[in-house]
């Protein structure tokens, strides 16, 4: 299933206990339509308050389920908070999460004085004016193979473990220019870590007024100090736009 | 004032004891700032869950007002969901309402079968697919001047009043195709009566279905019978864009 989302209102897609999250309301309304309980698998598991356009999300399913009628009863059940935009069954080797070749996240800023009430929910409203030259010098550094530990909120595991590898790949990093003040940035990875596109965003964004240079981003990034990094972006302005298998 | 709000949350524009309004939030926070209580005179009185981007509302102020501070604090003080978009200071015979010129609306059609969570509140999902043609051709038959009866919400009054004319000038109405099913309809008018534009809108898009034609609607206004009419679209699509002065 491709799944967009507006995540306001939820505590992100994994499910929990006791609150609303989106794969607790999608797990609970199919579950209703196939009447056996279901265990859903995402691509990225977003947070609290970001979105989604293109989550891809797998399940197992009884041999014969019909897949037009599923989609049907799942668009009436589900609010219009959450859309399951397609469904379509795939080999039973496909895992939404690991066989994903690539995510593509995008984060939108509003870059102007005035809010604007329309898209407050969907856009990081920047009011200083930000420097769309430094803005794409400060996406290079990002690009290629490299330990994010700086740009990263670490997993918490058990004292004794190994810490995981937050090396990850990204495949390309840009601004689009939209007009009116909209700003978009879209960054395509193998794979992401936690709050890792926050984290860059609010890092190019303080470049973007100039209290940060292209050099200094390289240099937090070796240094593998979180507290190097500027504080994340707000989670409402981050979409997880596609997923590649 | 210009004044932007995302309808969704007020009971419409006028000011009404008890329930949560954009003139009763507005006025509260100017009153705050200028720490006198002031009456404001708005162009047009949307209704509830209906927006606005170019709103236009006056109030009289205290000799000396700084305007600037008045604005920042405005922002400050309001919510995202309602915008001050800019404040000047205009001469003393300027009147929101009584000097416009004309007034535009815009109605947001997303003309899809699968819903958008991002645009829910901001455009009516229409998934059953419409023809554009027939939305282009059952706009005519409403430019010009037309008692509008049909397409109103008569206003209630003392039973021996004489009733309001619903006259009404209408200088241009059509509807912009911006692609991915997002349809766009703007009227621009001298003025509306009540409910008006979701009255038209309701009435095209059931000529966009081809179950009511372009011939039909001229007998439908002539008939002056609001019965005749489709049912009125929902409010959420509507937006005040423009008020002309």
């Amino acid at each position: 299933m491709v799944v967009a989302y507006d995540g306001s209102g939820f505590h992100g897609f994994a499910v929990q206990p006791g609150v609303r999250t989106v794969g607790g309301a999608l797990g609970e309304a199919m579950s209703k339509v196939v009447r056996v309980p279901v265990e859903l698998t995402c691509a990225g598991r977003t947070d609290a308050g970001v979105h989604a356009w293109g989550q891809v999300v797998h399940v197992d399913l009884p041999e014969g389920t019909d897949l037009d009628r599923l989609h049907r009863s799942l668009l009436k059940l589900l609010g219009p908070a959450v859309v399951v935009r397609t469904v379509e069954a795939v080999d039973g080797s496909f895992d939404a999460r690991f066989s994903a070749r690539s995510r593509t996240y995008r984060y939108s800023v509003h870059n102007d004085p005035v809010p604007d009430p329309f898209t407050a929910h969907l856009a990081w409203h920047v009011p200083e004016a930000l420097d769309l030259d430094l803005l794409a010098l400060a996406c290079d550094p990002f690009v290629g193979e490299h330990d994010f530990s700086a740009f990263c909120r670490r997993p918490k595991g058990p004292d004794d473990s190994e810490p995981a590898s937050l090396v990850r790949r990204v495949l390309r990093a840009g601004w689009t220019d939209l007009g009116d003040g909209r700003l978009r940035f879209e960054v395509e990875a193998t794979a992401f870590c936690h709050q890792m596109v926050r984290s860059i965003v609010g890092t190019i964004v303080a470049a973007g007024h100039g209290r940060t240079r292209a050099g200094d981003i390289r240099g937090i990034l070796w240094s593998g100090d979180r507290a190097q990094a500027a504080p994340v972006a707000p989670p409402h302005g981050l979409c997880l736009w596609q997923v590649a298998y």
